[in-house]
């Protein structure tokens, strides 16, 4: 076969005069091209070969962009993209400058959402269907939701209220058994006995075919003659629960039938009212390795070998990978000290601690709130958790860690894995916000080590910490090279000393090496520098206080936004102390900033030793300049 | 009959020693003893008279503080609080230094969660009960949590996980077909359906003796002795969704019966697994004036007439007045305004909105995080939505508000009624942070009125912007005093100019008349000051740089925590713009501050004119001292 057919898909109205046979071969190719492209660039792999079937069906079905199909978790979206004009897009691929690894609305109008954060589509669409209804505007409204995103407490609020509403939306639920891990809980169950029922659908096609596709009220009547045709013991076996809230219910279908996907979807799109079709697919469907992929490296993987599935992954040790060794090693320690993971135990390293303490590891699924809240009952209970999510994750939570953690004063601690400038995910990644977010929670302690032995000894000092919450974070990839102290002093270490003490440089986290370099360029020109870690950013270091006192000048650096960072906070000090040293404070600028990797980011932010050299030079001078003048 | 009854009991254990003769006669006295305290002191009366047997009966069967009770909205433990030894603090319930209306740890043993927020018991008890089965703790846990609460996602992922782990764990849920409004949604109709038959728990009693109370697996064996009693009809009907998940069941009760309660309970303590016990309770029982409440205006009464139920609020406008008039005027003229309240129609001021555009307001229950997310749906779908929620609660949609609207700039208006130091309520209902948690977003713009008329015209200009989200926010009770401007510059007003410029005072909204207070006293010891209003305080309106660099100091003064507060946001804008006044800054410290009322907790902060008037002219005096010396 030859990949001419791909290649004439640049809409989705090619794909409606496609033939069964076609889009089959289509399918394949589809797959093929995804496999080809993600082994080169990474990206996300495994959901997309999931939904190829859907994603066709789908937009034969419906008129994308009128007609709004809103991917939950964006990142199940590339097959949309390939056949919404943006095939050629793929060779740059979540890179600075080529196409979004999310839907994104400056590629193409038929993209909507741009969140990444799952839970999300279900309310979105709510909201659509309610403007279309309200405006008297004949669109239909198409969630795909996966069934671990059913497990974040959002779509249950969005169940309720789609429920409520009775308007016309479908919602497509891509049922694959697994979030990023298995999904757990007691839906997963339940959505497993459906599952498990093969002949479910056929019996359902054969009655509704009896009866007609007549739209029916409330209980559908296919079903009372189902339950008849099953008796009493299959009638009374859980119902799907979506409609004990009154959303009618098609399926389960097999979702890698194009032709029963577009006949379910079809039909769904008769009803004047809310509907659930649940496809029933298989992540990685389609690749070998990606289906056999039982730790779920095929995910989001990096580069890898097309042919033989083999990672292309660098050998280094990477953040997690300490901080979950670590975990471990505490964990032999204590007995009392847990582990909770929202649905990412292998990306966040709790898997390591549930493979050696299987009944010490909760996954609660894609649930940060309760894993916060839940994390206070464990606490209250006498026993230390440790929440280990990425950092973008937590801002889901903020109420819970303040009110339910904090103001309970209780021993939680919260491990922000991805914390700061993170990349190629884009802006529903960056983990920027929680030094100033959490920054104001009373109480929390938070901190920001700057390389491996500073994570284990911070990680340890946090576990210590028996009288509230603490947060430590830190960023992507591989862990920053190590970076000693020449000395503490109280929790702060010092990196760097100088005899002049013209700029004291407060260096957060992983920016110590940042900070030294910007040290070293300033040292060039003449000045000294102190550089310091502190260790701890909240609250604000009281040895900060002193030292800034012995110096002229005070610069701070930090891989989190600027806007109430810990510039901020520890300017804020100076002024309750009445220490009049002139600060400067760098990190990221307020704003939602575009993919790319880390590093390209950093330099675009002007993040880099030469720039911030260049400023602070700048600014010292202009000041001396101005004190010459005054004096 | 006498009061003896009710004086008697000092602890749990005295209520297991009575007759239910005495149980009902103690119900009454209790009743009468809420009515009577409450209708004084004000507080949370409806919710109360609502679980008094439930609270009874749960004291008898279980044994706490050993067994946990916790109380979803810990509004409504005032009954448990009554029966644990606290009925003589309700002479000063919600005062300063006197009983909280909440749980508290420090009034009592037998409280444990101290958090108002809905929704978060359920998770609480999930981990809690985790911890005693690792721990192997015989300990019962119970969650008491209203209808109105199960919209709130959180219960659904608690649920989720309860089911999974499958502890030893009993939910109440106490149904009143209303949280604070009747309960919408499709959950509702779905407990409405239950409650709507009423021999269920008849026939239930009746099969579950016939088969003992032997613990049965998966689901109860008497339900389906009961589906065969009832016939195909009725076992297809929609069957308690918590079964779905693998939750038992057993309900409905009569929760005013405490028989058929407790019998309930023990029934429930038996398994060794989660049960719902599902009670239908009547709102405001037992005190005609609050039951046949239906404007809920008894959920949360200030104090008035017991004999009547005439309530004695002052005849003030309040803020939330001034908010619901005008936009109902906005919506006459822009038929694209619409508003959202998180059940809360009445308080928030959105039901004037429903009474006159009853399509155009919607009510998504208990739901924060749908209510920003749908929000941003129905911006996308060309409206523009008007958000009403209390302050302290827009904390659980920070991740929405970010993502879902911010990074995707859609006009959607979050207006924040009970913003800032709210009082009688305690830490949990404090609106103190929104303006450093938002003050982060990237395009999000907060307003902050100081009288009616400026919050018209604010919320005006707030729907008018259509590229962003933005936020209104305003205090609790009466509006301020109006203060109009001398004259008005960029987008500030200036509310007081001396021909002296020794300060510049910017007032952060209601704090516009504490600004003009200490630019008298200030004035009186002859500085010249010039106060001013900002209007907008995100982004920091770049008048306030031009007008800082006229002056020798400036002072911040806001209604919110310091920490990334207003403050910071200035000091920060000065700094980047080379600005270098000294700077400081008045607001609320980083706690968690007690109830009382709002002026005796602004005194306990020193957030009076007094204070901060005699803070400024030390810390000018002491820099004009310290420059002096070094001239």
């Amino acid at each position: 076969m030859s990949e001419a057919l791909l290649a004439s898909i640049t809409c989705p109205g090619d794909l409606k005069r496609l033939t069964t046979e076609q889009l089959t071969q289509l399918a394949a190719e589809i797959r093929d091209f995804l496999v080809a492209k993600v082994s080169r660039t990474g990206g996300h792999l495994g959901p997309n070969l999931g939904v190829v079937e859907t994603t066709l069906a789908l937009h034969r079905v419906f008129d994308s962009p009128r007609d709004r199909v809103l991917f939950d978790t964006g990142h199940q979206a590339y097959v949309h993209k390939i056949v919404t004009g943006r095939q050629d897009g793929f060779d740059l691929l979540r890179q600075r400058g080529g196409l979004s690894g999310y839907p994104s609305r400056a590629e193409s109008e038929h993209d909507l959402i741009e969140n990444s954060h799952a839970s999300t589509a279900l309310s979105y669409a709510d909201g659509l269907s309610k403007a279309f209804a309200l405006r008297g505007e004949d669109r239909h409204t198409v969630a795909v939701v996966g069934d671990g995103a059913l497990t974040g407490g959002m779509c249950w609020e969005a169940l309720n209220n789609i429920a409520a509403a009775k308007n016309r939306l479908v919602i497509v639920v891509n049922d694959n058994g697994r979030s990023y891990a298995p999904t757990i809980g007691g839906l997963a169950d339940h959505l497993s006995t459906l599952r498990l029922n093969p002949g479910y659908e056929r019996v359902l096609d054969l009655v509704k075919n009896a009866l007609g596709s007549t739209p029916v009220v409330g209980k559908p009547a296919y079903e009372v003659l189902h339950a008849v045709k099953k008796g009493i013991k299959d009638a009374v076996s859980p119902q799907p629960m979506f409609e004990d809230l009154g959303i009618k219910y098609i399926g389960p279908i097999d979702g890698h039938d194009i032709v029963a996907m577009e006949s379910a979807l079809r039909r769904a799109k008769g009803y004047n009212a809310p509907v659930i079709v649940h496809a029933v697919t298989r992540k990685g469907f389609g690749y070998r390795p990606a289906e056999q992929d039982e730790a779920d490296r095929f995910h989001g993987p990096g580069s890898f070998d097309a042919e033989t599935g083999k990672l292309l992954a660098k050998p280094s040790v990477k953040w997690t990978h300490v901080f979950a060794e670590e975990l471990v090693k505490i964990a032999d320690e204590r007995v009392d000290v847990v582990g909770i993971t929202a649905a990412m135990a292998e990306p966040t390293g709790i898997a390591e601690l549930a493979k050696k303490y299987p009944e010490r590891a909760y996954d609660v699924g894609i649930a940060e709130q309760h894993a916060a809240t839940s994390a206070a009952g464990l606490a209250m209970g006498g026993l230390h958790p440790v929440v280990a999510v990425y950092a973008t994750f937590l801002n889901r939570a903020f109420d819970q860690v303040l009110l339910d953690v904090a103001m309970h004063e209780l021993p939680v601690t919260f491990v922000l894995d991805r914390a700061g400038i993170t990349g190629p995910d884009g802006p529903s990644h960056y983990g920027i916000w929680d030094m100033s977010v959490f920054g104001v929670v009373p109480g929390l302690r938070i901190a920001a080590p700057r390389d491996a032995a500073s994570l284990r000894e911070e990680l340890r000092e946090a576990i210590a910490i028996d009288d509230g919450p603490t947060i430590v974070r830190f960023p992507t990839g591989a862990v920053a090279a190590a970076t000693p102290a020449v000395r503490r002093l109280g929790q702060v270490d010092v990196l760097r000393d100088d005899d002049r003490k013209d700029v004291l440089l407060v260096a957060v986290g992983s920016f110590a090496g940042l900070g030294l370099e910007v040290a070293e360029r300033l040292a060039g020109q003449g000045y000294g520098v102190t550089v310091v870690d502190p260790r701890w950013v909240r609250p604000v270091p009281i040895e900060l206080i002193g030292l800034a006192g012995q110096h002229r000048r005070v610069v701070t650096l930090e891989d989190g936004v600027r806007a109430g960072g810990v510039g901020d906070a520890v300017a804020s000090a100076l002024r309750d102390a009445a220490v009049d040293v002139p600060l400067r404070d760098f990190g990221v600028p307020v704003g939602f900033h575009p993919h790319g990797s880390r590093s390209e980011i950093l330099t675009a932010l002007g993040l880099t030793a030469q720039d911030i050299a260049r400023d602070v030079i700048e600014w010292v001078s202009r000041m001396d300049d101005a004190s010459i003048e005054v004096a």
